[in-house]
């Protein structure tokens, strides 16, 4: 199974902290080393770095923690290859134009038989099944609105279509304009919010303790989004099993939870990977 | 004026020599100080890296570098921001999927007053003319097309859309699939198609040399394109005024060159740029 990181801020945030655990489990502390890919919003810009090496050993990772870049929006993924050969067409996160907005959107899973009919707009240029499911929904999308609708059209609209798509099999994802970051779990997702009071937080991947308050100004709301936790010290939130959570300036603006939500366990979700022919 | 720095070639070659010649004019041997963009593609990929920092002293420029990607199609830009805010949006090169591949686009030059009607396939994310010329580029051919036409009917398109946005300006520009490459002037463009017997080549913006016969075979071809001469000693062909070239394979397969070819002099192409109110 690949690992997901998003963020959703309300003002400009360093990734670094949450990255460097994250990178680390690209073939160093686990066994996600088919190449990663991380994707910041400066603004409306992109700046996206993918590599086809593992991110621990990366030098792009290097300067992705040396550049310190700070972002209102990031969403990050290490990929372990099931789907797709292992090529640079097919490394998360994707992009592509809607609206005028650039759109990022990066996918652990496994959608079974997902080939939707070739797009009027949006087309893939690789083989995976996450690419093809990030064209579906910019495609309906865009058929449909010509213009960016408002916020409660858009995520009612998305959170059909995600609905759609998971009746084909494993679908966590993550998706950007800079401005919203939608998060859907089939399996596992967490997130926690920080805000003031901050306090310490220590990786689980690493050594590494960071205390936020002092590199946090009180007003400031940071939403980390990952597959697994990232620290041992803090508490995470799950997303429930098929529920879709829309994140704006660090902020839950509207989620879509099923009446009776179930949480997977850890275990639960790797057997189900498993199970499904996804690399844990 | 901006800079641009184009390769195509008919196997993976390393930009490295002529990039750190090419770099150096951000900032250090000549003031394009406004940022820099390389894309180069890998298969259908694209390895795209933007940095609104000059690229000589650019730490994404010294990955680049150090990283010594491997490419058979290269794109790059260095930025006098003359339209727009400097901002990661206003970045080249652009990048937008068309017919299931991607396409790299960099300009130099001034559009004056070109405002095409918004697109409804391709819509600028920033605000420069550049971008603007590129989505209309675009959304004419995939109108046109929705499938990628064979050479000849994608280069005759492409000559007769360039022929209506230079009527607005100057219009510099390379456009890339990862496998075609176009180039047009309309004042500076400088190329040089380097085969067998390869020689010494010795950059003018760096003491450098590099024995191309020592990292090559000789099969290959590499067709190198530069706003001007990258090297010293050896021999670069200018585009005409108003000419267009298709490159494929490091090889010249089309070009629409004007029946009494005007080859315009630095000196000419420099003052024209500063009539324009372009920086140079």
């Amino acid at each position: 199974m690949c690992q997901l990181l998003g963020m959703n801020c309300n003002t400009p945030t360093d990734i670094v902290f949450s990255f460097e655990g994250f990178r680390r489990r690209g073939g160093l502390t686990d066994n996600h080393a088919d190449g990663f890919g991380i994707g910041f919003f400066e603004g409306k810009g992109v700046r996206l770095f993918h590599d086809d090496r593992p991110s621990a050993g990366s030098p792009v990772a290097d300067l992705v923690k040396a550049y310190q870049i700070k972002s209102e929006n990031v969403i990050a993924h290490i990929r372990k290859a099931t789907q797709g050969q292992t090529s640079l067409a097919n490394t998360h996160p994707f992009m592509r134009e809607m609206w005028g907005e650039y759109w990022l959107f990066a996918h652990n899973g496994h959608l079974k038989n997902f080939h939707p009919e070739t797009g009027g707009f949006y087309r893939p240029v690789g083989n995976t099944d996450s690419e093809r499911a990030f064209c579906y929904i910019l495609e309906q999308l865009r058929q449909r609105f010509s213009e960016r609708p408002d916020t409660d059209t858009l995520f009612d609209a998305v959170t059909a279509l995600t609905d759609e798509i998971r009746s084909y099999g494993l679908f966590n994802f993550m998706m950007s304009n800079g401005e919203y970051l939608f998060a859907h779990a089939s399996t596992l997702l967490y997130y926690i919010v920080r805000k003031a009071p901050f306090g310490e937080a220590h990786l689980l991947d690493d050594d590494v303790t960071v205390d936020f308050a002092a590199v946090t100004t009180p007003n400031d709301k940071v939403a980390v989004i990952a597959t697994l936790p990232l620290t041992g010290n803090e508490t995470w939130s799950q997303l429930a099993v098929n529920e879709l959570i829309l994140f704006q300036d660090g902020d839950i603006i509207r989620s879509d939870t099923p009446e009776n939500p179930v949480y997977m366990s850890v275990e639960e979700g790797l057997d189900i990977a498993r199970a499904a022919g996804v690399s844990v």
